[in-house]
């Protein structure tokens, strides 16, 4: 049986019981070695708070990462704190079975289609080779690495940004690559999952590889992506103080920059 | 009499009657033509958060902005989601004297000591011209412009970043300055209300000078600033969809990284 796609992945279903509830699984394999991945989360609760607002696409949206997720029941709770002409913003509540906070949101929709207009960009998409010479995670034998969640999204590395086989490293913070869901359209939910997909940047810098735990991620979204494959570039500019940032930008196969993301996240302790 | 302090400015008092409810007062005079200065409203709500959760530090706090602020009280209701051994999680929740939300915030806060230890620091404070070969907002005859806003905090401009004298722009999305309190010593705080103290960026590229609505802020703090001036460095790279993003780097007086921000803002639209 193939993985269950994104959509079915990310469903959720309103609570008859309980105004502005929802109920989802986080279901198996989404993880990096056990820990629920992040972009996965928000996407879970994003649709959510998307469903309550009855507007389809986030246009900024906060998660702060309070415990991680194990696959099994969750629950989000959201608040409309204002639906207003353009955008309604709104609350969440990510919860497991136990009652536990995992995720804490705040985001604001719109059903307004963007106007398309570009007054300026200083920037564009990552020069990636095509994808045939992009590094892939390959499931193999080895049950710990990669683990089983890139093979629930399709990504394809720049390799220059991933460690060599002789383990050596670029030294540079940078991540660039291609990104998309396997046979299935990417909304803005899909974009949501993009913004933590690839691996840590500071993996190619010299700190230790580690989990590097998100306090904080912000997706701002400008467009629904067309069809095809993303082009994303995650850089990391300042460790420091325990805390690293991680900018990410993402383009569609148009050539428009579809969002902007960035996370607070805990420098990485070496393993003992 | 000269204009209140920010420490004062920023007051909040908790409500014997509502667990966790704190009251303020939007002070006149922290306003740019009429509405409440954004960095001086997330430094209010951000106040009551962090007095709710126990610790004196954001370390990312996220504000939607959801009706101008006027003069006059305003309630912030706050809520701890979690509170962990190193941060707090605290929602906020502000609104004007007759129960409309102006800002709904998401924060988490620390009173852990930052480790001072910069493992990487792709960047540096900007190249600034001395104090007094800067520019500065000099209140004159025009009840209008500028602002008394610019009376309350201290503002120095890169002279390249303003608007010429001829009225031509520099056409770059750019303003790096010096900011300060005056006479009061800054903390975390004030962070905040600096995240949010320059003119647009984009006054210097080739878009109507008009009212920049911010949607969203997001500061991330990571050390408190050391005595003396900020200095600031203000971006936009995409004006795009009706939208566009201002990221901005605080450096203090001894050189070191003491804040990012992010806001996300529509685009001007023409004075008719």
């Amino acid at each position: 049986m193939p993985p269950m796609s994104f959509d079915d992945a990310t469903q959720v279903r309103t609570d008859p019981d309980h105004e502005g509830r929802y109920h989802a699984e986080i279901q198996p394999g989404w993880d990096i070695r056990g820990n629920a991945n992040g972009g996965y989360l928000i996407a879970i609760a994003g649709r959510a708070m998307a469903e309550a607002s009855g507007r389809a696409n986030p246009v900024t949206i906060t998660a702060h990462y309070l415990a991680p997720g194990r696959p099994g029941p969750v629950t989000i709770d959201t608040e409309i704190i204002k639906s207003g002409k353009s955008f309604a913003t709104v609350t969440g509540s990510m919860r497991s079975a136990d009652g536990k906070p995992m995720l804490q949101l705040l985001g604001s929709f719109t059903d307004v289609e963007p106007n398309g207009e570009v007054l300026r960009a200083d920037g564009a998409p990552p020069e990636l080779p095509p994808l045939d010479e992009c590094f892939v995670y390959e499931q193999g034998d080895d049950a710990e690495w990669p683990p089983p969640f890139f093979d629930r999204v399709d990504i394809r590395l720049h390799p220059e940004d991933v460690p060599r086989p002789d383990g050596t490293r670029s030294g540079n913070p940078l991540v660039r690559g291609w990104f998309r869901l396997h046979d299935e359209p990417m909304d803005s939910i899909a974009l949501l999952q993009a913004a933590d997909a690839f691996p840590p940047t500071i993996f190619n810098a010299d700190l230790p590889i580690a989990w590097v735990p998100t306090l904080e991620l912000t997706v701002q979204v400008r467009a629904q992506p067309a069809s095809g494959w993303l082009q994303a570039r995650m850089t990391t500019r300042f460790v420091s103080d325990g805390l690293l940032e991680e900018d990410g930008e993402f383009w569609d196969s148009t050539g428009r920059l579809v969002a902007l993301s960035r996370q607070l996240a805990l420098v990485p302790r070496p393993p003992i």
